[in-house]
């Protein structure tokens, strides 16, 4: 539902008539997405419909401003669907980043052998969910020893602001393997129909860097004030708007105390 | 964006396989009103564009799941628009409701009275307004002492869940006249595009009758337990299931303790 | 944080001076209650610390209006901890309502057999976990095939409103067993801190019991229009504006067309 | 309801037994603040009771994810009470941002003209509202010409991740002087309450500085690689681990493409 022209006319409506001569839309939109005026991207709303294993609905689950229909394990049954990494995503668990895995693989085979060991385990699993449903168990009780691989299945549906910020988290290199490749397509289909808004989205926020207070006295001193030229900035892709904010974003760490 | 087919197809994801045998469209939306299973209405979205008097939106924007953009007195100059009751609207303070008006219309006279006082107060401060625009005095302090009554302006987007709260809030007849109007225009735009769900909002919220404990106690004596037949309640409108909620609702009240 | 004092704290800047005559607290708050003005009851905070197994914890979270901090499967190793029914607490299928189990129980030789089987296999499991921890593997990864039955816990804080909405679904005799027993502790918690509130939310919601439209048309011709007499009424607990609401609705109903 | 050993208990949860060993409150709390671990700060909870125009109430209102119970025109008596600016205040329409008042006051005779023109129309609009109440006009209907300007007051409830939110954004320069006023005592109460969670605010959101795409493409080339030596940095009030993060800010900066 919407697409950029809907970030636009909704903002539109925020500064009225005293906007009509103000720039065209992209600077419009990218105007938005550097100050942080959220609501006009809340008007762009997408839903999807997807499959995933528990343990990545878990995690996904946590972004609360979104409306949500999933599977239900208690009107029917689970099917026989789980997950399993391939050998390559098997790693072992990071030094530095006490929630993920490093970037180091693990030896091939103990990588073979965790693979064909969840598999059989999951195959077990499901053959005695069957078993306690073949006994007249209740759904909801046969369920509770399938494992977090199950895939379960949802409509999720979510206005463009609220993605962004999904986004931003779930494509963070800190976040789990598996919800960043659900995010890295999600992306992608943003990209295709809201392009500008997307494209302001990695400009100002997924590619930038943010220097907290002491980090700006250091790089006060790491900083040479010799600036490009106005022309040069434009052409670098700065717009006027944003020379000025560069200029004071400078200014600012040149005084800052 | 989406409509009664929506509400299916998302409540469908949570019964899935299960239910495929199960009744048709009507039955399911009707079933999922009944039981608050509200989820599924939120797949449903809408999106207005209004103009409304300030202390109208003043209540508006209590509903807090919902996506807004409004006209900004700050970056626009405010347009010369104020709203004015029908003499027929202007009443007394109610006497049983604190918060409202009473049914009694004012003498004419005096509401002629009123009405054209509104009016030329309107125009003084509109004239006052663009008096301080015009000494240069800022937009965002030149507006303060403009009236409630001005009309302001906004897209607002909501889903439909949240819009049957709404208007089941905003229909009721204790909801400012000024809101209620609003309401029932919106209220016939969703009959329109979602019939089947605004028919169970209707049957099952707006016109339905909720009895508390000591209530059901009362009605407990009042009642006689002779219920027409199961074919008399089909015809007069309920599904099985509902007969056997029926049933078990009179049961309930029969041994209420 | 809070109680029923903050409640009619919040309620009285609503109604301003001009309630300071009415009525005392209770029924301010049974009134807010019965008419659902649901803000005042936003005024109250709880905050639960909570161990629940997955299954469990799925249901919960979709209780969107709430703040959660979650122990994490990557951060940490989980546990050796699992929920197991009891016995008497393993039932069958109901053939009513296709989410739940019955009322009777499953013969116990079976529901032995189940629970052994439970208790086996998540053994099983967590020494699995355990193995692939022991090599190395990413705590991230080697979860995946434990079961929804594992315990995880949690911070919930949540305001007195929305724990009435969360009390109203989980209360329900169609949630599942296991969360019910939940809400029922929770319950019990907020009728010993803010009694009044919890009384009301018992006599007009829970106990409650709301006819449709269709359904007050049967009931229109099996009510005989002799009422109580106020003081009767009054004894038997309604407030003097309950009454008169009482008759509204009566009168609603015979009046139905 | 809670401060800074709430956040800390909340995070322990998540690192459950993993983090035992892990540095202490004061890194924890800024350690969350700087990578955006917001539901830690949740946790915490204020609750103000504030006096404010209505102008500035419809600006504070946009901030959803608070309660509020507003003192209400329909019930109650709107009181004589409204807002004027100082002269110092009264300054002319800024030419940069469209929004907002330039910092040039504007000449005293005009000002104190405006001061005095607000206070009486505000005079006379009272008088008319009184008059209108004596003609049994409805409350509701009385009010709807009182201005922007007049007092209202509510009860506002947020969480301390949300405050520092409206605090971002309201103690920015863009905002209207008027609720700026308004956030910095509110600033001041958390300063003093949670001050270690306020510092971290200050130092990694309110006086931090992002840098987008483009403009890391200029500071690459601005920025000489002589670093301070690790000591160094660590005497400026880095911990080990953000001087890790700045030096991969850094040279995520220098092999900027």
């Amino acid at each position: 539902m919407g697409g950029d022209e809907s970030i636009v006319q909704a903002a539109r409506v925020s500064y009225g008539r005293g906007t009509k001569t103000v720039s065209e839309d992209r600077n419009l939109i990218r105007y938005l997405m550097r100050h942080c005026h959220t609501s006009p991207f809340e008007m762009v709303e997408y839903k999807f419909h997807i499959k995933l294993p528990i343990f990545v609905a878990r995690q996904w689950i946590r972004h609360r401003t979104a409306n949500v229909n999933e599977y239900s394990g208690r009107y029917s049954v689970m099917p026989d669907e789980f997950y399993v990494p391939s050998p390559e995503d098997v790693r072992t668990q990071s030094k530095t980043n006490k929630q993920g895995r490093s970037d180091e693989p693990i030896p091939e085979e103990i990588a073979n052998e965790f693979i064909q060991d969840l598999q059989e385990t999951q195959n077990l699993l499901y053959e005695k969910y069957n078993n306690y449903l073949s006994k007249e168990i209740a759904r909801e009780l046969a369920r509770i020893n399938l494992p977090l691989s199950t895939y379960t299945e949802w409509y999720w549906k979510i206005d463009l602001h609220n993605l962004f910020h999904f986004l931003e988290l779930r494509l963070h290199p800190t976040a789990q393997y598996e919800i960043r490749e659900y995010a890295k397509i999600i992306a992608q289909i943003v990209k295709e129909t809201c392009p500008i808004a997307y494209q302001a989205f990695e400009d100002y926020r997924l590619n930038s860097v943010t220097f907290s207070a002491v980090e700006l006295k250091i790089l006060k001193n790491m900083i040479q004030y010799k600036l490009p030229t106005f022309e040069e900035m434009l052409e670098m892709g700065l717009t006027k708007r944003e020379v000025e904010e560069f200029f004071t974003k400078i200014s600012f760490i040149n005084n800052f105390k």
